[in-house]
């Protein structure tokens, strides 16, 4: 595969807590130049986001992150003011804590309210597959589809695990065909993201492929 | 210094990512039992945490947690739900990489009206010693009393680094007196415990102290 058409896949990222209104900007022009699928935000920062995309490359916006367990209320306030702000997309955090002490309902009817907000927009659930069983994963994948959201994502990239190509491939037999996958969390490589992208990912979330491309 | 003692100024923390409610609810029943100073739980469960505590033990819940770049719009709305549930404090995060990028107006702004909230309620403000020069902490608290919270926090405990003797002291040293300190972040020792509290700290969070205690 080209590099140019792995990059056409990327959401190029930039989550570090210490980075400044001057990193995300960085970040937007690397993804405007190297044509990447999207860029991928703090909330605090879609604002100059999206000023300085202008429209050439869409903006997707982290909510209920990392952790997953904040409050529908503050997860839906969120998306709203992502996407007044002109966001394209989000990446939201499923609630691992209810999902996994049994409470799909409670997980459900939150996915299917952001959901709702994004019209065509798209939403993305990361359900921090480093915590689950691979019965889980599958159960989230059902969960995911059901909602209505656009992708089941595998990590958050802030815990003890990311990506892996056997995730990847559970989810590619467990997931409808409407639901699309996005893989990230410590892809630092591009051949490894080349290897993600055959299993079955749409999209692969990276902060250091950019200038890895570039050698 | 009495084991008594020193939970008292324990905020009894439940945080894991997989953590229900009924862990929520022991970490409640834990709470009364030991006379801690408060319970500190995810946003996703403080109806839980409330209805069981009955009112025997403060709740304290976290917002913006753990990264604090979420938009001041999430952490309102947060902090409002969290609120009207029945909280009676809450632990939010400096929005780190506004700070580190000097924007110290907008991290001013930002507290205040998370304060404006609160009424009587308490205001706690991790501003995550582990990612700032100890300049950089002079200014946190500076910012933090200004802004009119209660306590100023070390840690999040899911950086690289938790609470020190020596950023305790820092802050008893910066900070003016109506400004109160919590040390947290790997405090897995009674002792350490003790150590935090006789450097200025007048609240610890931690959620191991208490079966350690116990033996």
């Amino acid at each position: 595969m080209e590099i140019s058409e792995i990059l056409s896949k990327v959401d190029h990222t930039c989550l570090s807590l210490t980075a400044g209104a001057k990193d995300i900007e960085k970040t937007v022009d690397e993804a405007i130049a190297y044509k990447t699928a999207a860029v991928c935000v703090p909330p605090s920062f879609v604002g100059e986001a999206v000023r300085r995309s202008a429209g050439r490359v869409p903006v997707a916006v982290v909510t209920g992150f990392p952790n997953g367990y904040d409050s529908t209320a503050a997860k839906l306030r969120e998306t709203e003011y992502c996407l007044e702000q002109g966001a394209a997309e989000t990446d939201t955090v499923l609630n691992i804590a209810r999902f996994v002490s049994g409470d799909y309902a409670y997980c459900l009817k939150e996915l299917e309210e952001l959901k709702k907000l994004h019209g065509d927009r798209v939403l993305k659930v990361i359900v921090e597959c480093c915590l689950l069983t691979d019965e889980q994963k599958a159960d989230a994948c059902r969960l995911v589809a059901d909602s209505g959201a656009d992708y089941i994502k595998t990590s958050t990239g802030f815990q003890k695990g990311g990506a892996t190509v056997e995730d990847v491939a559970l989810f590619k037999r467990c997931a409808p065909e409407s639901l699309k996958i996005k893989a990230a969390g410590g892809i630092r490589d591009i051949r490894f993201a080349e290897e993600l992208i055959l299993a079955g990912a749409s999209r692969i979330g990276a902060s250091g492929l950019i200038p890895r491309a570039d050698r």
